[in-house]
């Protein structure tokens, strides 16, 4: 049996919890957080806001954000166990003050609200040596069947590629929404577009699905949606129609 | 039986003949189109190049690129039927000179590739009389369980919204592609986190959905992506990252 300390009670440490939860080789012994009122996610186990009652384990995760990562780093003790963190965005050598430490960066959109299948989880792993990574992997094991070993570098670029996929992509859903109610449509309407646009990946390259009024270069069209928007949408609605027919003007 | 003429042959021309195929009360008695190569999609329906052998028909449909349904609309003569166009980038009145004319606007992205389930597409519906509205119904009955009528101004934004949720949003999924690829990891990886990203609007709103490292504005980690971007992902990431900063701060 694993034991596992989760460092941190947001978002990718609760449904971390709950993956683990579902195992029967991993047992989280304790989460500990600053915060007290955060513990109270996680009824069936024990909790700490201070380092010093920190349990036994033999893995510690740090799933907190990129500041606290690199804070709690310099502060919790090395008791020669196995030390991770969950982040895209910063690299390995934020955990090299301890002697064994790695990534366990889980790549998907974490909301308090919605469950998530870990299992089909890209997991991005790295460690500092072959036997850590081993045992990275094993843990991997128990919540995803999808193994991953990224470099710092190559998290960060993926880091990058989900916020244009995930993030900007949710913004773009955002104003679609705004540009419907304000001519009293219900976003309703474009939830099969929205659906259909992201499954039609799974068949066929995104540059083979782009469809629109940009890649066909239709000015007419063009012109009278920019009539339609606000500033902030002009922009965005410009820079992208031109971005579209840069990348697929030149390969035609 | 309503019979059906359909003018095009090209994507929405293909997945709404399959669709008409699979109904009772409805028969593609012919399609027509100027270029005979792409009539050989209907293999089972009587097709034609020459508007002077049109057959006759309760409702001909232009299933056309917008410039080729207004230049159609002035070479097809009135019979007196029921005259509709499929697109929600024109008005209802690029077929004013027919006396029975409307739209029929199957809101979704059609690839010639991938078949599509009619029954969930919105179609956004708009006549010259209530008479032929209830006409234009009763057709999109046959294929599809959500009608909304929708007038000229808000298919139009309906339209614009398509843009931003469908062709923007794959345009996004291109550059996560091309930020993969430069990096040696597959964009398979990306796939659940796009899968999940639209899902999640099932549940939250798209505000409600929104992380990432613009919403908290994490200037480290917006700094560190930027590193990486080639200079148009960069002016699409600024611009995209400030346009999510804004509106949410100022909800703050």
């Amino acid at each position: 049996m694993t034991q596992v300390v989760i460092l941190g009670a947001g978002n990718v440490a609760t449904h971390l919890y709950r993956a683990f939860q579902k195992t029967e080789d991993i047992e989280v012994v304790q989460v500990f957080n600053h915060r007290p009122e955060k513990l109270a996610n996680f009824p069936k186990t024990s909790t700490t806001t201070a380092i010093s009652e920190l349990k036994a384990a033999h893995i510690y995760i740090f799933a907190l954000k990129d500041d606290a990562i690199l804070k709690m780093a310099n502060i919790i003790p090395d008791f020669g166990s196995l030390y991770l963190h969950t982040s895209g965005g910063i690299g390995l050598d934020a955990l090299s003050n301890f002697r064994n430490y790695g990534v366990f960066y889980p790549l998907q959109t974490f909301s308090a609200k919605r469950e998530v299948d870990f299992a089909e989880i890209p997991m991005c792993l790295e460690a500092n040596s072959e036997k850590n990574l081993q045992n990275i992997k094993k843990l991997a094991t128990g919540i995803s069947t999808r193994l991953f070993e990224t470099n710092s570098q190559q998290r960060k670029a993926l880091h990058a590629s989900a916020v244009f996929v995930c993030n900007f992509t949710n913004h773009l859903y955002t104003i679609g929404a705004d540009i419907c109610q304000k001519n009293d449509l219900s976003f309703e309407m474009l939830k099969p577009l929205i659906k259909e646009t992201a499954s039609k990946i799974e068949q066929l390259s995104p540059e083979e699905a782009q469809t629109g009024p940009a890649i066909r270069n239709d000015r007419k069209t063009i012109e009278g949606h920019l009539e339609l928007l606000d500033k902030n949408q002009k922009n965005i609605y410009k820079l992208l129609t031109a971005s579209i027919n840069n990348l697929h003007g030149k390969k035609l």
